[in-house]
């Protein structure tokens, strides 16, 4: 791996001083002459030298600690992802830090400036809904800082993403329905910016048309939020003012299909005799409503730990970025529960 | 607050030399004489001062970066908590890091040493399952550092706790069971070595005495794992082997809640007609399952923000800590759903 960018050794061996008397110079800390300060101080401007390369290049040995950044705890696919991450960690002898972003690109920022001041050897990020600008990884990526992303991939060149097979998930979800007799079914869309939702709406629409049934953007609905409130309302809505009633709805996530659940209930519905429903991510509740809930298995574990191999090689240099050209992607899987079954 | 162990500013004020001087003797770095550094290790000796101190007290300005330790991220509680705690911390301009201890002692103490490594201001802990030895925490509170402890607190001095009044949950849980006609209820317990366990189980047993019943131990069953695998299984055997047959079970959590409720469906019981169901914590999918469960609400979110207001303010040194000799007790909630009205 290059470092694209002067760090303090690079600025030391320039001036024939030590890193030390670099490093001081740019603190301006006492002991070092005003003339070594200012041509520390020309040389860092002219190689491109910046203060957050300090953490990066002044340090000696590995941290032995790994930072992740995902944008909410509380997802259950998340959670599995976590689980995953720290079986490889610990048993490969580091330790990890968490920071959650809320879904906030503010936060996601703050959370890179965190891993960076606390010298961590190298980062798992799954991105905000906000994100859409990816400087604030692609500075550390060109110093060659080890950086694998997981399920929310960028559209960055020169970076190691981890992904689940999203469109066949719904692909697979979509020909279940068919299968099952269901002809009008809504997709209850993820926020378009993300390329999970992009994936995930393809493989509903491909599964339709190589049924021979036509696609219809209208009966596409984003539901942003992914909540069961959201869903329910959604859903509600839908159930009112479609003119030709849905028989089934394929849910870009758990939450969303919970909630057009429960708005079919309330709408005297029967699930699944009179509508199919799916949902993605295979979320712990899903066995425990009535009826259950049929979803598409994410490998979350499997996720977690194939990104932290992947990351620990990069620290470790047992392995380059440039081996990892294509996304490594996973299976998903789909859990036909009563939902969907007719 | 009181530092019982030297910190290089002690050692400074005593030899009356400045805190880089000392930390640049320690460190044998070049530019002090043998002389001085020679006396700064003998005094730092003499006055009991520890290496790993030198991160409290090297700091000039604050990290502003605080520590949460937790057993399960995916636990919702703990995930509200966290929500509160990131609340305060941004609003009051600090960052959260987190590390999850998946209820093991050994990742707790490493954790401790992580947060330790990374200069954090604070820490805010929920301790492990397993955790019985709390000197990986004594260490630093004697030192000074600032730790709040929320929700399981340990059986130390001088410490700062916050906490729900998880004995009044219970009592109001088991109360409006008796209300509704049910009688014979059994308390599927959590682990006794918990507080919060322990506290539970004492508000099942004195509603049912204060109401006339007799308090039977036998009908009340430990799920030391809080599934719903569990608390199915264990549910299971109850019904197949108890003569008395229960007609409620008030469980410590609404995992082990949904697990005996669906262990009551499978052997052909109503819920709430033939048995009542109220869990604990009052997780989403509460609200989703049919018939919706009632449970005991946390006030995690306020929890994680009064601990956090509070860990910052001694921090800040806005507040000691003898200021909080008892433990801060935040108020739960019965919400009463279709598992237990008749």
């Amino acid at each position: 791996m290059k470092l694209e960018q002067a760090t303090i050794k690079d600025i030391a061996r320039e001036l024939n001083v030590s890193s030390s008397t670099v490093s001081r110079a740019l603190k301006d800390y006492p002991g070092i002459s005003d003339e070594t300060k200012r041509k520390v101080k020309e040389l860092a401007e002219k190689m491109n030298y910046r203060p957050n390369a300090i953490a990066l290049s002044l340090r000696k040995s590995r941290s032995f600690t790994i930072g992740v950044i995902i944008p909410e705890v509380v997802h259950f696919f998340f959670s599995t992802v976590i689980s995953g991450i720290e079986e490889v960690a610990y048993s490969r002898g580091y330790k990890v830090i968490l920071t959650q972003t809320n879904e906030m690109i503010a936060r996601e920022k703050s959370s890179v400036q965190t891993m960076m001041d606390n010298q961590i050897d190298g980062i798992l990020v799954s991105f905000s809904k906000e994100t859409t600008d990816f400087d604030h990884f692609k500075n550390l990526l060109d110093k060659g800082f080890p950086i694998v992303f997981f399920d929310r991939i960028p559209n960055l060149e020169n970076t190691v993403n981890v992904v689940v097979d999203d469109y066949s998930g719904a692909y697979e979800a979509t020909r279940h329905l068919l299968q099952q007799g269901y002809r009008r079914i809504v997709h209850l869309a993820g926020p378009s910016n993300l390329k999970i939702s992009q994936e995930r709406h393809r493989g509903y629409k491909n599964a339709l048309e190589d049924h021979g049934l036509e696609y219809n953007p209208d009966w596409v609905v984003e539901c942003t939020h992914g909540t069961d409130d959201e869903g329910q309302k959604i859903t509600s809505e839908i159930l009112k003012t479609f003119k030709v009633q849905p028989d089934a709805f394929f849910a870009n996530n758990d939450m969303a299909a919970v909630g057009a659940m429960l708005a079919c209930k309330a709408a005297g519905k029967r699930v699944p005799e009179d509508i199919g429903i799916v949902g993605f991510s295979n979320w712990q509740f899903c066995s425990m409503i009535d009826p259950t809930l049929s979803s598409v298995a994410q490998p979350g574990f499997k996720m977690g730990a194939t990104a932290t191999e992947i990351l620990l090689d990069l620290v470790e240099k047992k392995k380059s970025v440039d081996q990892f050209q294509d996304s490594v992607m996973l299976d998903t899987e789909l859990l036909v529960r009563k939902s969907s079954v007719r």
